[in-house]
């Protein structure tokens, strides 16, 4: 039996940051019951590229849940969901703050229906503070919260994430804060509201930033691809254009890898003889080594210096990501059968456990697929009640 | 009370991912005693910068931890660590896989002394898979993982995050199936192995790149900063060299930002008139912006635009995130006392709980500040016992 099997979320989240949150839910047995706009559906839906009519950007993040539309710009929508919100065991939202209140579904709201509810709120900046009621993206998280400052290829040329990290550590936290409420629930019976902001979850992962900016008084830049204090540990041009990674963290690896390189001389030279030197000597060193690496292909490189034992990859595009090696003996590319879109590949979880290991337990949901059967399970609505509710245009 | 007070965790992990999984253990509640090399400790404890003598890497992620120092070299040092692990209800290492068990404390040794032990492993590739004895270094993790492919200012200009999100990412997934696994024992009494690794989760934010590539045949690159399909939605350089970065995602907010910029007139060019025009006429309409935001400073911007209700921010540098008001008021910014560096500033954490709120409790520790403390406590040791542990060179 999954961990969380058993526990019944009511997910009013879209798009990216509360849906990742609910995905990690849902691959680990709860049961997602994810409210969508009828007629379009969460946002997402209508993000490209398609397969077969079917979204790419929905589907690869929304697996394990249940699609129930209902709406709620309806008073008697939102009635229904607060049905609902009364046998759960958790909300997921993440509407700009305030919308959850304009509806009549406020934690405290929700708390009179159901008093030991876990409310998890992920939104852009907080449901408190000056910019709470801002709208969220995540550029803006990314460019306000200091990690494109420290991005780039070197001073001043920022750089946004490619991914959206904003979103994502946001799921993240968001994820850690609900389990830490049903663990503590667990023990006292008690519930409480989870309020999780992507700005606070960029600064949360600056690393260091801040502690060397506090403490050495400079404001740190973006370095390009270079490590803080390690040489040669960066990437190179091969000579078919392959980009490869190296990480020589000791003088052992160095030596290693001047033996592949067929230059055992350097290792002799005092300019790079230990670490801080190399370091030191960077602009000196930093052309001799892009003239090694074209001396042979990416591949060549890539199986000498792995057989050698130095830390080595490919700056590896997507196509090569899904084709590692790696990647797939550890289950990390899911192939999955969507309804209407067909085969399908998105990322498993990461998160391995021995005895009770999450991932795909059904596909994502094609839009309302489950209204009825969640309505009769859940709610035990009858089939007349149904047909009522549809008449409305509630569904 | 926190939500894991009471769960003692024996944390053996060094640097970042691991400590970072640790720290938000102990930021709720968790009892972290932390194995530390007698004279050097963690690695971190070398990396600078420094104040007054202490790191303050260390010092950033290492709260709420208790510092023993035993030599895990030493047999009876390793004697040691399973006493503690027997009464244990987590261990946390973050080692190349085959490290534990090399020292006779792999999963399986220490079921036999502590059955239901969760047992968090967090390494570079995994336990396994072909890869699984490959030492991990973060950047080699962000090239072979994708992220990489898709940051920077254009196709192949691939770039390094600047935050080792290879690391903490790790550490936060490995934090989720930590207190999944907890979770699960409350119901069942039993534990288990939880396997993360780097890889995977580099993997598994890649966002939607995995399903765009798999569906469409096309590799991704970098895309600069841009929004992949809202124009304007990036950052620009103002008047006096600041940089904001604008998302206008409605024609609402077009109209909003031409007002403050004071061109009406491009509201109704035609080239211009919906996002997809603008979006499909970039190479036009780019020069045009650059152009309009020369014409003031990066605080007359931001202000007008945060006047008129367009989302803005300045492209922020350490700096600005450490005194950013929003930050600010979440309480994002801890001021500690820590023994002997004093006054130290670090992120707190972005997980909000209404009832029971985590955070700091105690400062980073010196070097094995609580090695006496914990012995007594934790292992009933006496003066004497302890004494004979110091003369073997064990402490």
């Amino acid at each position: 039996m999954l961990p969380l099997e058993g526990i019944k979320v009511i997910d009013l989240t879209r798009v990216l940051s509360g849906p990742y949150c609910t995905m990690i839910l849902g691959d680990f047995g709860a049961e997602i019951i994810k409210i969508e706009t009828p007629g379009t559906g969460d946002d997402s839906r209508a993000y490209g590229p398609y397969q077969n009519g079917e979204s790419a950007y929905y589907m690869s993040i929304n697996r394990n849940k249940k699609s129930i539309t209902i709406d709620t710009r309806n008073p008697k929508g939102c009635d229904l969901v607060r049905e609902m919100i009364a046998k759960a065991d958790m909300v997921v939202e993440n509407f700009k703050p305030g919308t959850m209140e304009k509806l009549g579904m406020g934690y405290e709201d929700l708390i009179k229906i159901n008093p030991e509810l876990i409310y998890v709120a992920c939104s852009g900046f907080g449901h408190t503070g000056p910019f709470s009621k801002r709208p969220a993206y995540d550029a803006i998280v990314q460019a306000m919260g200091g990690i494109m400052s420290i991005t780039g290829q070197g001073p001043g040329e920022y750089t946004r994430v490619g991914a959206s990290v904003g979103d994502i550590t946001a799921g993240l936290f968001s994820a850690l804060g609900a389990i830490l409420a049903l663990y503590e629930k667990q023990k006292t019976g008690k519930g409480q509201k989870v309020d999780v902001a992507m700005l606070d979850c960029q600064v949360a992962i600056l690393e260091n930033a801040i502690a060397r900016y506090c403490v050495s008084g400079e404001i740190p830049q973006p370095k390009g691809n270079r490590h803080a204090s390690l040489t040669p540990f960066e990437d190179f041009t091969c000579k078919d254009g392959e980009k490869v990674m190296i990480a020589i963290g000791n003088n052992g690896l160095w030596k290693k890898f001047l033996t592949v390189a067929d230059r055992p001389e350097l290792y002799e030279d005092p300019r790079f003889a230990q670490n801080k030197d190399r370091t030191g000597n960077y602009e000196i060193i930093k052309p001799i080594l892009d003239e090694i690496f074209l001396m042979k292909t990416g591949q060549e490189w890539y199986d000498a210096l792995v057989e050698a034992g130095v830390p080595v990859t490919f700056v590896s595009t997507i196509d090569k990501v899904v084709t590692n090696d790696q990647v797939l003996a550890r289950n990390m590319i899911l192939e999955v059968e969507q309804p209407k879109a067909g085969l399908f590949k998105m990322a498993n979880t990461p998160i391995k456990m021995s005895r009770t290991q999450g991932g795909l337990r059904t596909p994502a949901p094609l839009l309302g697929a489950d209204t009825e059967t969640v309505l009769k399970e859940f709610l035990g609505k009858t089939e007349e009640e149904i047909e009522n509710l549809k008449n409305e245009q509630i569904l």
